[in-house]
C-alpha cells in the first residue's frame, strides 16, 4: 500500500517525505516492493522530478539500506574520484594508486561498463587473477594496510540503489539528474570520505552531452555532498573524443601502467593530474593544486605510484608482474592497421561509435555474467585536429578473429571523420565547480 | 529491446506506431516483456498521454492479442452496455435479459468489483451455482440459443489487456482516459457488436467524478467504436448517491429481479429504460427511443424479461427458481434498522462510504480468489432530498454478525448527511453523447 500511495503522489507532482523514502528503500531492498511498482515510481520521478530535499532523502535512504565502510578510525584523509563515464577513460586505474602513494586513503568503488562506456571493474578484471568482489571487511583491512582498494559495489553497500540501478537500465529511466545524483552519491557516501572529486564528462560520448545538464548534475551532487558532510569538487572534461589512445579493457590497463610510468599520452596525463591535484586539496593533503600537482609528478617520477599499483594488484589476487610486463595481459589474436581513407584534418573521432565497435567485436558486457573478451579494442594514435595524408596509419584494431577486425574497421569508418577543415575539439578540462559556483578551469 | 525503445520514446513525448503496439501487446501477453517494463511504459503513457491514433492502435493491439466471439454468422443485431461503475449499479442484471427478450443478442462481458464499486460477476455469482467462466465457444452457443450470455473476460479475450489491467491497478496508472478507453473497448470490440451503449457515471462515487473528464472519456470511446465499425451512444448518469435501494451482491440480485417484474425502485427503472432504449435503437431493433421504451415495458409487463433471466441462470448452472423465490439467495445472519440521527433533509448519501462499508463488512473482494460474503450490504430507503424525522427508519443493515452490524452502522453514519437544507442531487440521466456531439438528455 505504501508503494501505491507514493506512486500516485509522485505521479500527480507531489513530494515524497524522508521517512517514506527510507521505508520504501528498505522494503524494496528486502524484496517487499515488486519491481513493477518501483518501475512505475521511477518513471514518475523521471518525468515529475525530485526537489533538492527529496533527492537528499532518497540518497540517504539508499545509503541506509546497507552498510558503510568505517575508515574514520584509521585517522587519515579519505578521498575518491567519480567519473560520469566515457570511452578510453582509464583515469581511475592511474589515480587510485597515484593518490594513495601520496598519502591519502583511496577507497575506490567503481562500476561496470554501461552502454557504450567502459567500466573500471571490467578493466581491472583483465589483469589475470584480479578480484574486485572484496567484502567490506576485506576492503577496509586492505585500505588500512596499503592505502587503497579498488572494488565493486558490494552486496552490503546501498542494496536499494543496486536493485534500482539495474531496474532503471531496463526501464529507460537512467538519464534523470536527481536519480543519477542520488545513485552515485549513495555509494560514495558509503565510502566514509572526507572529500570527493567528480569528473563530469561532456560532449557527444558522455551520458549527458550538453554542458548545462552536466553543470546541473554537478551542482546537485555537490549539494548532496555538502548535505552529508562530504565536500566535493567537480571538473568538466571532454568526451567528444576518446581519452588517451587505448580503448578496450586490457589495452586500457596497459596504457594506465604506461601513465603510472609518466609515459601516458598527454591528454590522459593532463586529466589525471588535474583530477589528482583536486583530490589532494579536497582531502587536505595539499594546500593548493600547484603543490599537489608537483607531489603527484614526483610520485610518478620516482616509481612510487607504479609500485603502489603493484601492491594493490597483489593484495587483490592479481599477478603484479603485469606492471613490469604488460604482455601478461590477454592479447588479441588478430590485429590490423587502420589508415586514413583520404587526406585532410581529423575532424571527429566519435566515442559512441568506438564504444559500440568494441561491443560488436565481443569486448563488451552483453549480459551481467559475461564480461566479454578483454583483449579486443583500438589504439587510436590520431587526434582531432591532426593533419593526415591518405593511407597514413591512424589506429590499430585488435580483435579475436578476422570477423572482429571487419567489425572494428567498420566502427572506425563510422567514428572517424576527415574533412578539409576541423573545428577545434572541446577543451580537455573546461570548468571547475565547487559549492561556491562554476568557474572556467585554469591549471595553476 | 523493443520495450526499452518504446518506453524511451513515450517518456520523451513521442508516438508509438500501430505495428509497435501490436508487437508489444503480443509479446507482453506471451510473457516476453516483463511487468516492470510495462509498468514504466504505462506511467509514461499516463503522464504523456496517447493521441487518438495511438489509443485506437493500442485498443486494436489488445484486441488482436486474443480471440473474438463470432456472432455475425447468427445474423442478428448484437448489442451490449458498459458502465464505468458505481455503487448499487445492478442495471446490467436487468438489461441483459430484458434486451435479449426484445430480440437483440446480448453478449454481455462484465467485470469484478474494483475499489469501492461493485462488479456484475460478483453479483451473479451470489446466485447458487451460477458460472460466469464460460469459454468463448460455450458463450457463443448459449447466445445463439437464448440470445444472451453473462460472462467474465475469458482467457481468450484480449489477454494483453487482462494483464495490463491488473498491473495498472498495482501501479497507480488506472485513471488515464486513453488507457481506460482502450481497455474497455478492446474487450467490447471482441464481442463482435453491432452497437454499444455506455453508461458514464459522474459524481462523487464515480471513477471519474468530474463531468468534463466523463465527457472526454465518452468522446474517446465513441471515436474508438467508430474507428472499428461499432456505433456507440453514451448516457451520463448520476453516481452522487447509490442507484436503487440495494447495495451488496445478493441484495442487488434481489432488487434486479424485482425490477424485471416492474417492481424496482423508480431511479433504477428509469436508468434501465433509458439505457435499454438506446441499446435497441443503436442495434437497429427499434426506430426511436420512445418506441423502444414501449417494447421494453411490454417485455417486463408480460413477464418475458424475467423468464429470459431464468433461462440465462439455468443455462449458466444457477438455480432458476431464484427468480420466483429470491430467498434462495444467501441471507445475512443479522440485520438492523438504521434510523435518522436528527430531523432534516437528507443532504447526501455518499456512495464511496457505502461501497467501503460493504468491504469492511466482509462483502467485498479483498483478493482475486476471495469474493467475500454475498449476503451483506444495505437497503437504503431514503433518498437525497427526502425529509426525515429523528428516529425515522432510513435503511436496513445486513451483516454476518454483530461486529458487521457495527461496521455497517459506522459506514451509514459517514455516508448519510442530514441538514437543514439540501442541494438538489444530480439529474439521474443528464447528457447524451454520440459521434455527433453532446446534448442534454431528454427522454422521448
Amino acid at each position: 500500500m505504501l508503494a501505491h500511495r507514493l506512486i500516485e503522489r509522485k505521479r500527480d507532482g507531489g513530494r515524497i517525505e524522508a521517512g517514506e523514502w527510507r521505508a520504501l528503500a528498505l522494503a524494496y531492498a528486502k524484496g517487499h516492493v515488486p519491481d513493477y511498482q518501483m518501475a512505475a515510481l521511477l518513471m514518475a520521478c523521471f518525468l515529475r522530478g525530485l526537489d533538492r530535499a527529496e533527492t537528499s532523502a532518497l540518497t540517504e535512504a539508499m545509503l541506509l539500506s546497507g552498510d558503510r565502510l568505517d575508515l574514520a578510525s584509521i585517522g587519515r584523509p579519505r578521498v575518491d574520484k567519480h567519473s560520469t563515464g566515457g570511452v578510453g577513460d582509464k583515469v581511475s586505474l592511474v589515480l587510485a594508486p597515484l593518490v594513495a602513494s601520496v598519502g591519502a586513503l583511496v577507497p575506490m568503488m567503481s562500476g561496470r561498463a554501461l552502454g557504450h562506456t567502459g567500466g573500471t571493474l571490467d578493466k581491472l578484471e583483465s589483469i589475470p587473477g584480479f578480484r574486485t568482489d572484496l567484502s567490506l571487511a576485506e576492503a577496509r583491512a586492505q585500505i588500512e594496510r596499503i592505502g587503497c582498494a579498488m572494488i565493486g559495489q558490494t552486496p552490503e553497500i546501498a542494496p536499494a540503489d543496486k536493485k534500482m540501478y539495474a531496474l532503471r537500465d531496463a526501464t529507460a529511466t537512467v538519464e534523470s539528474i536527481p536519480l543519477i545524483a542520488a545513485s552515485i552519491m549513495s555509494k560514495k557516501l558509503a565510502e566514509d570520505l572526507t572529500g570527493l572529486v567528480l569528473d563530469m564528462k561532456r560532449g557527444s560520448g558522455a551520458l549527458l552531452p550538453e554542458l548545462d545538464r552536466v553543470l546541473e548534475l554537478a551542482d546537485v551532487m555537490i549539494k548532496l555532498g555538502a548535505d552529508h558532510g562530504c565536500p566535493c569538487v567537480a571538473l568538466v572534461t571532454a568526451m567528444d573524443r576518446p581519452l588517451g589512445r587505448a580503448c578496450g579493457n586490457a589495452l586500457e590497463v596497459e596504457e594506465a601502467i604506461a601513465a603510472l610510468r609518466a609515459e601516458g599520452p598527454p591528454d590522459l596525463m593532463e586529466v589525471t593530474y588535474a583530477l589528482g591535484a583536486e583530490m589532494l586539496v579536497v582531502a587536505g593533503v595539499a594546500d593548493n593544486t600547484a603543490s599537489a600537482r608537483r607531489e603527484l609528478e614526483k610520485a610518478i617520477g620516482s616509481g612510487r605510484a607504479a609500485e603502489r599499483f603493484q601492491s594493490i594488484i597483489e593484495a587483490q589476487g592479481g599477478n603484479p608482474a603485469v606492471v613490469d610486463d604488460p604482455s601478461i595481459l590477454p592479447q588479441a589474436a588478430e590485429c590490423e592497421i587502420f589508415t586514413a581513407p583520404r587526406r585532410g584534418f581529423v575532424a571527429r573521432i566519435e566515442p559512441r561509435a568506438i564504444g559500440r565497435g568494441i561491443i560488436e567485436m565481443g569486448g563488451g558486457r552483453t549480459r551481467l555474467d559475461d564480461a566479454g573478451d578483454p583483449s579486443v579494442g583500438f589504439v587510436i594514435t590520431s587526434r582531432p585536429g591532426d593533419w593526415v595524408e591518405a593511407g597514413e596509419p591512424m589506429a590499430t584494431i585488435f580483435a579475436r578473429d578476422r570477423a572482429g577486425i571487419g567489425s572494428g574497421r567498420q566502427a572506425l569508418r563510422t567514428a572517424v571523420l576527415i574533412a578539409d577543415e576541423a573545428e577545434p575539439p572541446l577543451p580537455l578540462v573546461s570548468h571547475r565547480v565547487t559549492a561556491a559556483g562554476v568557474e572556467l578551469y585554469r591549471a595553476d
